[in-house]
């Protein structure tokens, strides 16, 4: 595994001090510059390990794509693979109970000789959720920036992992994986450390553009990198694969920075009230300037929420998050402070039931009353399936009392992600032969394809990938060849589940919606003893007591018709479960979960 | 009862012919119309009966308040109660499993002889849906426009409820019923036939919104009558009950021509090809367009989904909708059909799971087979909560190869609701003393508030009702009195619930999320005889196969420990209830539901 730094004496760069950057083997990057430097802009201009031929490069898609979650892509190239994120998804009502949903990778088990690292490109949580469960059964590198380790750091203590190797990168870093040199790229987002990746493969660069936006006013950090976007695009790029998330919004993002005024204005609105704060405890830009106009301000700031209290915790070590002494109070001491004096940062701008927001505004919690001095602000947008529950917290702050600023009518709240406009920049920069949407829905890459053909690419240079798919690509072509296993992995409790969760998920949907009927009988000698006992629940009230005696009557019928001489017990349970299904059906329109029981005696 | 034609005239008013008005009692509008004529504008005059003080008015918000459903208010004032709107509103994930839930109206039940009849606004489901069910248990006329009536015909023809009075008014027509005299205001909204009410009380008028838009150019029908709006404000407006649903928007809502034009151009472009679009069936004007570009673009329409045809069955019949000779085929021809001849209506706009597009969709549709020629136009945004079901459907029309036009970057749906400029304009015209937003979450009607506020109100005559209050009001003022029963009726298949309800829901819910564990024993003579035996369901899998000696053990410790020979065989029941819960929780953190069952012998 080889680091090396691009621009020494970038100021983003900072991070890989303690490093030894050694020498590159190739220098396909430092060509770039050449070409650069001397005006010349060839389009589509191949690389050179390419344009020699040579082992095609296999793209896997293990997961986020025809899907927002649990991102992870393979590439495969002869006897190397490396791994790019490693994402989870929570569950939705498709999947009720569960805790997370990770990728299925055994495919990546199967070939675990072959994995020379795993890339991050941030660290969200459909990015870097999956990795612990990944680490477990594979031992690889994880490479990464200072804040996206120090993330995938909090879950590896929480699973007791050790042992892993990891290495920090900085942007226009390389490292290089087996056959696959990677760079990595600065880019926008809304959690600080995040990259896309330029990949030099033997058949030439792929460009992987991590989720992304244009923000050339960031609140910290550097712009998006388009420089080296533009000097990679004038290099040649074989692949682009680029995230789709905002491909149906017009225009462009707007800058982090927008929020800080918005901020900044409701502070001076507020200068009597209590300020409650909810957003993304990872958006640490954001974090940072709710800080800062608290030190403006001249508010104290308490961090309520378990992750609030772990991000800011690993970011403020690492350099990420500037809090100057004397800013925080822990939480338990607000009761006694002014309103005036105080900020409080919350996790819960999604309306998670067990969230700090939450706790507030159902009455929960024991460090924040909410009353009619505080002013709520929702610095935040109810990711697509979370409307209720948000609209449901907002609800109850405005029972309270509360005012609540949310995103209605605000510019309280920008994007992580590129719109249209920014993605016609991006491929105009990178140029590239073939395109690859990701990180999105079907309906999202479908319509990132037709941005692509719209700004003049062939529709034949275009793939849109599903999970499971496996697309290998040289400079000649693209082709989908034979799929991998893949799938998802529902993780419940302590246990990981497999093949047996779909029948669990069918059970638990039924059970909710139609409920449950259980009837027991005892069975002694070949023949039912006693009266059957049965219970019903979730099912319509009293059902079963008013109808008790048409059950009973129907369950007789099947016991007293089916032979149990021969001992068989199963065929009595189908007999019982049968009768009094279509019984329910025909009486209730109605299919309860039936349940047949038989103590044997 | 007593229907009256304010404008004689009117072309909105041919519905009436064939009734009889008779003479109004007294001649508050009448006198309206002479303020008008000379040109006095005095706000906030009293009407004459108001001034003679007497019974307050209650206002009963039995629904529709604090949520977007189900919306039923009733006004009453001595022996008089009317009632606005009978409304459903469909289930939740808080309520799996249910059909439909409608208000509670056992207040309604407890004083049916004063109850003098249902005005219903307009036929959309949150203020029809509740009709028979309420019909069911108390005897009321209602009144509706043509339209509202003929869909709520619809709903008693399928319950079979026959002998309703029913009485179809125009806007500007009067109705007596009681001590109120009714009159009705037209309005836009995104289904013809939709009224807002002025209602003259003892103590002075009460104007209800109805859900309204402004639209001065509407595509069927008159534009919203402003004049009489504000005819009715300057005589003098005590209360005003305002719909706030879209109060979170700012500006004015976009008139349905616009939706027209986009449909125009969609048609223009996609000549060759087969085109569905899928809409609300209610939006008859919708349908009116879609029909008259078929016709202008030579194409037939062929209807698909059964609320589909029972809406435009009950139009055309009434004259809302009409459709010419030869354009409507049915949609088993349309196989044999080419695709540039062929226009299909599709029901399943919020990708209901039984509609027809979500069938087309899936590709369990016995008559649109979707493919690579067709266009999918889904004219209506997702209701919130309903995202993820209508970019289910989206994703899986892509897939299938179609085009899909849905809102995203495309002009192709309006919404029926006022947004914040018209809200203004309304407040301007009414003018009113009082003020209750009404037809929203808490949000919405606290945001309705803060703007009647900004428009000039003092806060201290604007209340924010919720479900079961009772507000009384009178001249003077208005005051939150004891409040009435009020809740939810849930109704399941071919059942009414009540009170149990709430076992049930938190049963399923229990039951969906942790899954369910059944231990059945025999008890005779005191003792329990032979194995427990054991089942699960929904629940990690195998656990109960690799934990089953551990949780014989368990069993078999509760059942010893517990003394069966008193004969308390619920006590065995709950010690091995709680011993296998205690233990579960401890090696798995989850609570499934235990059913420990009982077989006596």
């Amino acid at each position: 595994m080889i680091l090396e730094n691009q621009q020494e004496n970038r100021n983003s760069q900072k991070g890989a001090k303690n490093r030894k950057p050694r020498m590159p083997r190739n220098n396909e990057f430092k060509q770039n510059k050449k070409s650069k430097s001397s005006g010349n802009e060839k389009q589509n201009k191949r690389p050179r390990n390419g344009q020699r031929g040579g082992k095609p490069v296999k793209i896997i898609f293990l997961g986020g794509v025809g899907e927002i979650g649990k991102n992870m892509t393979a590439l495969e190239c002869g006897d190397d693979i490396i791994i790019i994120d490693a994402g989870a998804i929570f569950p939705t009502e498709e999947t009720p109970g569960f805790d997370l949903v990770v990728p299925d990778i055994s495919y990546l088990l199967d070939n675990a000789k072959k994995v020379r690292g795993l890339i991050l490109t941030h660290g969200h949580e459909d990015h870097i959720g999956g990795v612990p469960y990944l680490l477990k059964e594979l031992k690889v590198p994880v490479i990464g920036t200072k804040l996206t380790l120090a993330l995938v750091d909090n879950k590896l203590r929480e699973h007791r992992i050790n042992d892993v190797k990891e290495i920090t990168v900085t942007p226009n870093q390389t490292v290089q994986l087996g056959c696959f040199k990677v760079r990595t790229v600065n880019v926008n987002h809304s959690i600080a450390g995040s990259l896309a990746f330029a990949i030099q493969t033997p058949q030439g660069i792929i460009f992987h553009s991590g989720d992304y936006k244009i923000d050339l006013t960031p609140v910290a950090g550097e712009p998006i990198d388009l420089k080296t976007i533009s000097d990679v695009g004038s290099s040649g790029v074989l692949l682009y694969m680029g995230e789709s998330t905002n491909i149906e919004r017009a225009g462009f993002t707007m800058s982090e920075t927008v929020v800080g005024t918005t901020l900044d204005r409701l502070f001076g609105e507020n200068i009597k009230r209590r300020l409650i704060i909810a957003t993304f405890a990872s958006n640490v830009h954001r974090l940072q300037q709710i800080i800062d106009l608290a030190v403006k301000y001249r508010r104290k700031v308490a961090l309520s929420g378990r992750s609030m209290l772990n991000v800011i915790e690993a970011a403020e070590k690492i350099g990420e998050i500037k809090i100057p002494d004397d800013v925080l109070v822990d939480i338990t001491h607000i009761k006694n402070m002014r309103d005036s004096e105080i900020v409080v940062i919350s996790t819960g701008s999604q309306g998670e039931p067990m969230s700090a927001l939450t706790r507030m505004a159902n009455g929960d919690s024991s460090y924040v009353t909410v009353g009619a001095n505080d002013t709520v602000i929702i610095s935040a947008s109810p990711i697509p399936g979370n409307e209720k529950p948000v609209y449901r917290v907002i609800n109850n702050l405005y029972r309270k009392g509360a005012d609540v600023v949310y995103e209605s009518l605000q510019n309280i709240h920008v994007s992580g992600h590129a719109c249209r406009e920014e993605h016609k920049i991006m491929h105009n920069l990178l140029k590239p032969k073939f395109f690859i949407p990701v990180h999105g829905e079907y309906r999202h890459l479908k319509k990132h394809a037709q941005l692509a053909e719209e700004l003049g690419m062939p529709e034949n240079r275009i793939m849109i990938p599903d999970i499971g798919n496996c697309i290998e690509i040289t400079q000649k072509g693209m082709r989908r060849v034979e799929s991998v296993p893949s799938g998802s992995r529902l993780i419940d409790g302590e246990g990981i589940e497999d093949e047996k969760a779909s029948t669990v998920i069918e059970d638990r949907i039924q059970l909710s919606e139609e409920g449950l009927f259980i009837v027991s009988v005892a069975v002694s000698g070949g023949e039912v003893v006693g009266e059957p006992a049965i219970n019903s629940r979730g099912f319509v009230f009293d059902f079963h007591h008013d109808y008790d005696r048409e059950i009973r009557a129907v369950i007789k019928r099947a016991i007293d018709g089916y032979d149990l001489s021969r001992g068989n017990v199963d065929g009595l349970k189908r007999a019982i479960k049968q009768s009094l299904r279509n019984y329910l059906l025909k009486k209730t329109k109605q299919s309860p979960m039936v349940v047949p029981v038989v103590v044997e005696l």
